[in-house]
């Protein structure tokens, strides 16, 4: 990794903690608690780890800097981006009834629902008034710009988060729906932090519709790759059961291609769950049946339109050239 | 009640609606349905008595003309403020447990707690961008003032809610505990309506200062008053069994008061949940133990700062007799 992303993940960091430390006013060290141990900062098992990889802030980052910008200014919206990020991972636990994250005791599973719905919330605000730090030194109306895009991208998401869960009590969701689901869960917070990098570091408008597309895809491709590994990942290298997408019921792109074919697949998921011994046979089942190579493919197909898009973008110097780096090593890919 | 009134909670209504049919763009009529049934506008139950009393708004247009101001330029804040006063109810009838709001089923016992979550998130994210469009009739920088007033509340919001349900759990908080809570729960939002019409309003930083103060023990009155009734109230005027908030155990000012004199009330209490048949006896008792007077004490103190500040804001014109009278109007004071 680059000396340029180590400053930025360290800076990173520390603009989260100072963020998070509005709560210190209210003297009430268990609450505040909930939200530093959530970030990977204190607790058990806190550390490393526990953060997550802080990709959003660093994209956000490494956008405003290959924009030709300073890209120290924009920390107050990298902080931003990444709380969003999290508020939405402390509500997705209540509401998926997920106990672990990142290896550890969910909020909700330490504190209770209420208390976590609560932490979220708290998260959420501090996420906006993140944003709101840009002042004095952008201007206002940049400002506002980069606080609208934010809460666009969070009414997105509540609408992903709506569309996943309505899903699960459907039987067959199209896959017009998976997209409109992923645009609003995963591209549209990925898509945010090029716009507002690029805002900040001053592109024109082309430039900013440009590294809007390219967040845009490489969110979408993203996450196919991880629908992908989801099925036919290597459980050693994922250090989890990759067979969990099939078991758990999750209706990932390769189970809904999986459905449209209305062959064996099809008929044995309509049967109800899956136990993890019949997984091996119904992932060979799905590439049988033509869908590994079409999610593959569809992996390939977003991953080409976001680097079309990230070369339009004109990315420069040194930001950029980590950009290209951190795109590779997001969608595994050796150029 | 006034024309001025009037025409402010028709348009409030109005521009509400507007905020909400944000989510149309989703074509997720079900998502959008969540938000309007519990502003009161759709589904079983529909209607005014199901839409609250809006008071919130009314408290900032009402600010905001009282400065000297044209109220309609403000009314984007009036949204969010009432907005933001519906995303914390929805969230904490999850946290209560609660099904009824205002005589219908609450969001989580009509779609779920997971939907009920994300529900009130939209909410917020909505109350948010309502602020933003106070641009451009207003400078970016009295937008993002007002955006900043605004997010500062609602952490504040999260705060008081925090102790609210740490208390459910310990045996005798304390009276400061009592205060730090309602200042955070009910206070925080209504001074904030105060500060916001006032900015908007264009009244110097004295004057600003002043309607803070107003708001912020106005809410303190009117929350001390509420757990007054929550004892002592006139069942046939309220509509509702007001032995609830012995028989719910919840930790209303009179309660501590009761739970400081170690006396017979104190050892009721302990002894653990009140029926409905004790009602009487244990409110004769607290009554018998000084604490009726010293509740009723209380609100009148709070009532008197909140009027000093009133007067010291110099509230002009139509405005500030309709806010005069909606401060007797709240807490029941014939002037």
């Amino acid at each position: 990794m680059s000396n340029l992303q180590d400053d930025m993940l360290s800076a990173i960091e520390t603009i989260l903690q100072q963020q998070v430390d509005r709560l210190a006013k209210f003297d009430s060290a268990p609450f505040q608690e909930m939200l530093t141990y959530h970030m990977g900062w204190t607790g058990e098992g806190s550390g490393k780890a526990a953060q997550g990889k802080r990709i959003r802030p660093l994209l956000l980052l490494l956008t405003c800097a290959a924009s030709g910008a300073d890209w120290r200014s924009a920390l107050p919206a990298a902080a931003g981006v990444e709380l969003i990020h999290n508020f939405s991972l402390i509500h997705d636990d209540i509401q998926d009834n997920s106990s672990l994250r990142r290896g550890r005791d969910t909020v909700w599973v330490k504190w209770g629902i209420p208390q976590g719905i609560n932490a979220g919330d708290a998260m959420f605000v501090i996420a906006n008034q993140s944003i709101l730090d840009l002042s004095p030194v952008y201007p206002a109306d940049t400002v506002l710009k980069a606080s609208d895009i934010l809460l666009s991208t969070c009414l997105h998401l509540t609408h992903g988060q709506y569309l996943d869960m309505s899903y699960e009590e459907r039987l067959d969701p199209s896959t017009d729906d998976y997209w409109g689901m992923v645009s609003g869960k995963t591209a549209a917070l990925l898509s945010s932090c090029c716009a507002i990098g690029s805002l900040l570091g001053n592109s024109d408008d082309e430039d900013q519709a440009a590294w809007c597309s390219f967040g845009h895809y490489l969110g979408l491709a993203f996450q196919v790759q991880d629908d992908y590994l989801g099925i036919w990942g290597d459980p050693d290298l994922l250090g989890k059961s990759v067979e969990s997408d099939l078991v758990t019921g999750k209706k990932s792109l390769p189970v809904l291609y999986g459905l449209e074919k209305k062959g064996e697949f099809y008929r044995r998921w309509i049967e109800g769950s899956i136990q993890a011994d019949e997984v091996p046979w119904l992932a060979d089942k799905l590439a049988a049946e033509g869908v590994q190579l079409k999610t593959r493919e569809m992996v390939d197909r977003m991953s080409d339109l976001a680097l079309g898009f990230l070369r339009a973008a004109r990315p420069q110097g040194e930001g950029g050239e980590a950009l290209y780096a951190l795109f590779d090593r997001l969608l595994e890919r050796k150029s």
